[in-house]
């Protein structure tokens, strides 16, 4: 806590927040963002968004009746401020840290947080799912989604839209359009220039004083005239603004109303709070607010890692090796170069997904879709069909949103769709929601689908070139962080689709592993040979699918020993595609186990400590490969071990 | 071809279609109506839309220039007329007929078609598409979207909708919005309420009038008020029809108009060619226009089998065994009348799913979405959020549409949602568009889901009970159409969890079967013991996740041979399942042969016919325990056979 909390060290529940003064308010705001700073200066975390969030925490709580009224915070990555004031102000310091406070709302984490977020756009369904349940059971408590402008782009938050503006049943939800120009990016679409029309509001009013004046002006006209004219105007006044939107989805609309006006926000939330009926209150937020660095560089300050409070400048590890990002956006570029028929498709990701220097140099050939996975994918398969090579650029646990597209508009008709996964894996502080632990099982299952995962940075460049010169869907998964350091050959050498390669021969054990799995397997190898006499060949699958049956099987053929290695689920995942292998092959006589996430969903924690904890790394490795050579009834091939 | 049809008959291509003058084109239009009536009453297809579309098929196909410019036809299902008229007439007999044209368009089948399609809503992103890679190209030809009112309520629409209106860069896309005030059932939600304020715009003329009489009425107002008056509501006249959300979207709006007068539609489809901005052109169809039968009765005429053409009635097979969908529904009543917490949620498939008595008994506790199953899905956790047992009923092919969903609003905390799987495995004519074929592996990946498939429709009753009654998410899948004519126990007796059954004893063979699987295999061990002396042990596996262990475990280690059966593909699903287990229980003496789906679309056909062919049936059953039996170096334990 810092010690110029006065204010909120006297909270330990919206209770006591109650208790201030509207006149304390103000001051609050301000504690509860200096005390964000000092945190996530430290931490790393979604600075930007929670800045920008602050009145709107506390104006909610002060209000509303929580948690018997229900907040739904769509993301959950602007929810710092409604941390700090429901009681876990003192575990605040360990946001976004293993055993910590998530980085999103997580119903486990407290009763205040009504839904579990990370992806964008629920809180609309969710909210209307609470609100019908809420109104079955005759409890008239309160539901309020609070969505950001950004989310709004996604078709979710449409379909909430839709169906609780339905007239066939009356539904009672309250939704805060957190209009803060932007999504994590530079926001796109026309829903954003539309928002953003919200300004000229004040042109209408010019508008009409015209109106008035020249009504007046006019020989023989009364007061009477003026009067009527001006009850006519009112009639249209929704329709010119954004309210126009949400008028047509049947949501009474208020706004916009400036989100960081404690005052404002409070009246207009008695109000509403009071109203029986959809309504949609329109806010204006500056990301970023109070904190100037961020205010002047939301995008960089959308999520953060440590950095220096006065100087705003990120502690940057030492290490001068580049990240996968860095590599597939710079490979994108060289592509791009060499072949006019690459384009570059994210979904509101340009600079997570490193394709900002795309975005520069071919400006006609990067197209952002907005959160708009489903239609990134099918809007790609439009373009693959008129003979262009489309590269999606999603990470794994978003591409989840556009599984049908994927099997419904790219694989049936075999087109050439390349798909980028990047945080392939474990990826750290975002947590459950955002590990990318299922995309090798469910990408491999689906007909006419490549699944690759390079070894390190330079594969991801020959897989990349691989991909583009594919004629047919094609996915490649890398994981979130530094690469191995390896280095870059200035030539494309495309790999031939299923072609695994050995990188050591051993006759103890076969190590097949794949992906980020592959430099740890190499780390094993050479740490048991060193270590344990135990001598392993270990082979980089490359290919998930089609897998290198050749190869594979006769590796297999010659061990006694397989172990399969992979940072995804084990259920369905490449472990269970080489049983199936060597099953289908009648390979029998081998013992196989498989390392990855078994049958759990992850949390949250730096990526190195949970892939020792879950068992994918070297360490595992070893001991997996210990454990096997001690099963009773097995032995290993090679020399007497110890 | 019906020998009426003299016009049909002349035409080849479109190029033929335009040779044609405009006073000819009704007669045009009554013949393929005819013809369409005529095949479908054999063939059966999506009748009543393909009636609605007869005039916009004729019409584009005569403004437009074909193939070049771009025709997507959302669905799919709506372009009979399409196909009679783009060189498919002859071949029009066989349509949804097993080697026939499909029942969608098919990029495979005709340039024509310029996109695969079953699903709805792709038409606007897969177009944008194509649009944006012709501007690449500068290839100045154009693209049109044409999409239902039903289509539009999927946010995957409006996610196309919302980056066509970018002003970030130009786009050139025509969406005729098709609108006959329903998708397959009634529509839902707040779009389709604003649409139907079309029929309100006569209203508005009255209004207008009204207030100009008002205005005249009043004392000293002169013509030249009256003018002024007048020119002011022109400017909110866009603001009170539909146009008023598609401008929002940017979308230049013309419309409404009659869909079935073709001068119309050809003058103002003449116009809109010119223009190089996106476009929506309004146009109002009937369902089942021309035939008076499915014009009275759309719903049941949406999709039909044979039926006769004078009384219009459904030639029905003679089973008097109920399907598993009517099965279904009527448990959802019966368990809905002991348990007030089960809620039934569609996405606008009442009566595919069976939920028409449902919805009857319960309309409070019954929720249509709309095709809406993304948000169909976070809604249900909203409601189990809040101690309801919602039960999600989607056809196992649509629920790929909110695979993340299931993950990260559902399966992460845990969340009571029943996922009731329609139409799981093989679904006959409506193709590889439609097929549940990757269901057992998507959903048996996720953490803390259940899966289960029943054996006949009196076990689904037993497993719908389960499902109600356990407190995490569970899916269960089950076939389309008629059930095994299983005796329906009056009693729910809930399954524990993970329990297999074993149905028979054998020595020489274990089948281990899953869902409309069992009954086959029950089958051909019947076959197997009379006909070739095998004697085969038969586990109806019932869970898929958790699977038996024990039972299983215990059953492989006493074989030497293991065939698994699903219908679903083979890559990760159940039988990947059974070597998982296998695998890690060290299991390692058995053959096992995983009958299924092998990584391959499935081309459309009549269920038994595909059954066949792709060997999920007990004939394939036989063939593989003959097979197997047959391998060098292996022999079964029992009698000596063959």
């Amino acid at each position: 806590m810092h010690p110029s909390s006065k204010l909120l060290k006297k909270i330990d529940s919206p209770a006591d927040l109650k208790r201030l003064g509207r006149s304390e308010l103000p001051d609050l705001a301000k504690e509860i963002r200096k005390t964000i700073v000092d945190v996530v200066s430290t931490s790393g975390g979604h600075l930007a968004s929670s800045l920008g969030a602050v009145e709107l925490g506390i104006a909610l709580h002060y209000v509303f009746d929580t948690p018997t009224d229900k907040i739904l915070w769509d993301v959950g990555h602007q929810t710092y401020a409604h941390k700090l004031l429901t009681g876990r102000r003192d575990r605040f310091p360990t946001l976004r840290r293993h055993g910590g406070l998530s980085g999103f709302t997580k119903r486990s984490e407290s009763p205040y947080d009504a839904f579990t977020t990370g992806h964008s756009s629920t809180s609309i369904s969710a909210g209307l799912g609470i609100a019908c349940a809420k109104r079955l059971k005759k409890d008239t408590s309160k539901v309020v989604a609070v969505i950001g402008d950004g989310s709004l782009t996604a078709g979710l938050a449409y379909e909430g839209l839709n169906q609780t503006g339905d007239t066939h049943k009356d539904k009672d939800l309250i939704v805060i359009l957190n209009d803060n120009e932007m999504s994590i990016s530079q926001n796109v679409g026309a829903l954003s220039s539309l928002l953003s029309r919200t300004f000229s509001a004040s042109r209408l009013q010019v508008m009409r004083k015209e109106f008035g004046e020249f009504l007046k002006s006019l020989p023989r006209i009364g007061e009477n005239m003026y009067q009527l004219a001006k009850r006519s105007e009112e009639s249209f006044k929704t329709f010119v603004t954004p309210g126009m939107l949400f008028e047509a989805f049947n949501f009474e609309y208020f706004g916009p109303i400036d989100g960081h006006n404690l005052d404002h926000l409070i009246d207009i939330l008695n109000n509403i709070k009071k109203m029986d009926e959809p309504v949609l209150l329109h806010v204006i937020t500056k990301k970023g607010k109070g904190y100037r660095k961020a205010e002047q560089n939301p995008v960089y300050f959308h999520g953060v890692g440590s950095f220096d409070v006065d100087t705003g400048i990120c502690r940057k590890s030492s290490s001068t090796v580049p990240s996968y990002t860095d590599i597939f956006g710079k490979t994108m570029v060289d592509l791009a170069k060499e072949n006019e028929k690459v384009i570059a498709v994210t979904a509101a990701m340009p600079e997570g997904t490193g394709l900002v220097p795309f975005s520069k140099a071919y400006p006609d050939r990067f197209f952002d879709v907005g959160i708009a996975e489903q239609h990134g994918v099918t809007f790609a398969a439009g373009m693959a069909s008129e003979g262009f090579r489309p590269v999606v650029a999603i990470y794994s646990t978003f591409l989840q949103r556009a599984y049908d597209q994927i099997i419904h508009d790219v694989c049936i008709e075999n087109l050439p769709v390349v798909f980028a996964l990047d945080r392939g894996g474990i990826v750290g502080e975002d947590g459950p929601t955002h590990h990318g632990l299922f995309d090798i099982s469910f990408l491999r299952t689906i007909p006419n689908m490549v699944v690759m995962a390079p070894k390190d940075e330079n594969e991801l460049r020959h897989m990349l070139a691989t991909a583009v010169a594919h004629d047919g869907p094609i996915a490649l998964r890398y994981p979130r962080g530094r690469g191995t350091g390896a280095e870059l050959d200035d030539a494309f050498s495309p790999i031939p689709i299923g072609r695994a390669e050995i990188l050591s021969h051993g006759d103890d054990l076969l190590i097949l592993a794949v992906g980020s799995m592959v430099s740890e397997a190499v780390c094993a190898a050479a740490l048991l040979a060193e270590n344990h006499h135990v001598q392993a060949t270990v082979v980089n699958a490359r290919f998930i699918k089609p897998l290198d049956r050749e190869l594979i099987g006769a590796q297999a053929r010659r061990h006694r020993y397989v172990l399969t290695v992979e940072e995804n689920t084990v259920q369905g995942g490449f472990g269970s595609a080489i049983l199936e292998l060597l099953n289908d092959a009648g390979i029998k006589d081998v013992a196989v186990r498989r390392l990855g996430i078994n049958d759990q969903f992850v949390e949250h924690g730096p990526q190195d400590l949970l892939r020792g904890k879950y068992q994918v790394d070297a360490s595992a490795i070893i001991n997996a490969a210990l454990e096997m050579k001690d099963s009773p009834g097995l032995e290993f091939k090679g020399a007497s071990v110890g």
